[in-house]
């Protein structure tokens, strides 16, 4: 199953000639979701070839830098005769504010627009193989995070151990990873647990939006597989990361020590460092000795299974 | 005095990967002007080193694609600690439009923001050597286009003759010049008449915004040495401009040889035309045999005087 995430904008509030304001896609295994909308997303979601079969549009909180390509983007979707409904996920009271903007468009969408408050630890999306869960940040306004979180594949089958036991190749093995007993020809039972080792854990993603480094943030994350984490500043400016509601890259990178995820990416890099960004990648290292990369705009990660 | 035009976004109503939505800055002698303000805009002008020194912005309509950018350039300003106002000119009776997207920033400007509506005719803006015009259109909802007029110059000196006369080199050169008779040392009473020749015009450059092929624009344009036209769709689509109240190529041509402007550019073309727009030049110039050019995103024009 594919679970590709693009870099669509990893500026901070203000853009620059390199990084757009802020928008993630994802592609899991064929389902697009879009975590935030800044402005000139429809541009980077044609320019990194993202496609344009979305179905539902997370918001982590109503900054300009994070909404202000929404509008463009639904017009779009209009001009191009979209039919499908979208769901936009959005924190507890900025319906309205996200309303504006739809309606900012002012045209009539040729589709219907579904805006859905979410609370932290409420479950925005949930689906067969996934489910998509809000968590509490802390960005001086009403925000959330994002976790993307996998079911629990099958076990792994033994198939040496099923032959062994007398199991006919062909469509008992199915049903007994499917977790069904079966019942051979001289009436043994074969029971699952006896060839299929235990559920294997999907794989996880959370994208933090902005925020200050906020505990709600280590619990969703544990052991995650990829942890996107706000790190606005370096060093030198972490009082201004806490006046502004933001993180340093150290700061995001204790998180990810805390949480002990396999790889972080640090976004919503200031244009303080639109010349060098490499001494913050740097500075979150010292505190997480994962994997450490510094988004940029086009970055594609394609996120393993842990086994 | 410089009069250089950047073309920030050429595109329809769907941006592509090479084309913005419509945006156009004019830098004369220093002031910053900014016509349309597609979504992306503030990106575009980092691009293409056009600066933020902004004093007015003209909006020809309220459709997404001319207006999208606005909300996001506003936010930057204010992160940059503008100070000085900013005045938008926007077609009357949407003032209301353009102001619900000015207060989609959360944030309260640290600058103040004019809204100023324009009737069709009415003058935006005056300038002691220009002035900026709104000039009639149909584009099927309220609209304007725009027409910048410079002031007539001075008419040339006569250095030669004023020597003939026994004027000495100096400052009643100036005086002169600037259209007072002076007095020479026997009495003899020189005017300017005798050695100035007549006031030379400024330069004209008009911007049509969206438009079907409009009467106003011809009138307004008429010598001009710059005109700025929709050119949305090729001849195929003749039916199709009209009902979504644009031009082809072919029509903005036939508007600018009706006018007789020295140079016709092209923009606000059709995303069909992605691949290549060449054909659209070519339709324009059997109309017109005048210089035609199509915009592209990052052209930068210097517009000449005639003499």
């Amino acid at each position: 199953m594919t679970l590709r995430v693009t870099f669509l904008g990893t500026a901070g509030a203000v853009p620059t000639t390199e990084r757009n304001p802020s928008g993630v896609h994802v592609n899991r295994d064929g389902d697009g979701l879009l975590f935030d909308v800044g402005e000139g997303t429809q541009r980077q979601m044609m320019r990194y070839g993202t496609g344009f079969d979305i179905s539902n549009v997370f918001i982590t909180h109503f900054h300009g830098d994070h909404v202000f390509g929404l509008p463009g983007l639904l017009e779009t979707w209009d001009f191009n005769g979209r039919e499908s409904p979208i769901t936009i996920h959005t924190p507890t009271h900025t319906r309205s504010d996200i309303a504006a903007l739809v309606t900012a468009c002012d045209s009539d969408p040729t589709y219907p627009v579904h805006i859905r408050e979410v609370a932290p630890g409420e479950i925005a999306l949930e689906h067969e193989d996934y489910a998509v869960t809000a968590v509490r940040t802390n960005h001086r306004t009403r925000s959330v995070g994002y976790a993307l979180v996998e079911t629990d594949r099958r076990g792994r089958f033994n198939r040496e151990k099923a032959e062994e036991l007398g199991v006919p190749v062909g469509p008992k093995f199915s049903r007994l990873h499917e977790g069904h007993p079966i019942e051979l020809e001289d009436g043994t039972v074969v029971d699952p647990e006896q060839v299929v080792g235990p559920p294997r854990p999907g794989r996880t993603m959370v994208y933090s939006g902005d925020t200050q480094p906020v505990d709600s943030i280590v619990e969703a994350a544990e052991g995650a597989d990829l942890l996107i984490h706000d790190a606005t500043f370096g060093d030198e400016y972490e009082a201004r990361a806490a006046e502004t509601g933001h993180s340093t890259a150290r700061q995001a990178g204790e998180i990810a020590a805390r949480a002990g995820v396999s790889k972080l990416v640090l976004t919503h890099i200031s244009s303080r460092y639109a010349g060098d960004a490499t001494p913050l990648a740097a500075q979150a290292r010292e505190a997480f000795n994962g994997s450490v990369v510094i988004a940029h705009d086009g970055l594609e990660l394609d996120v393993p299974y842990r086994d």
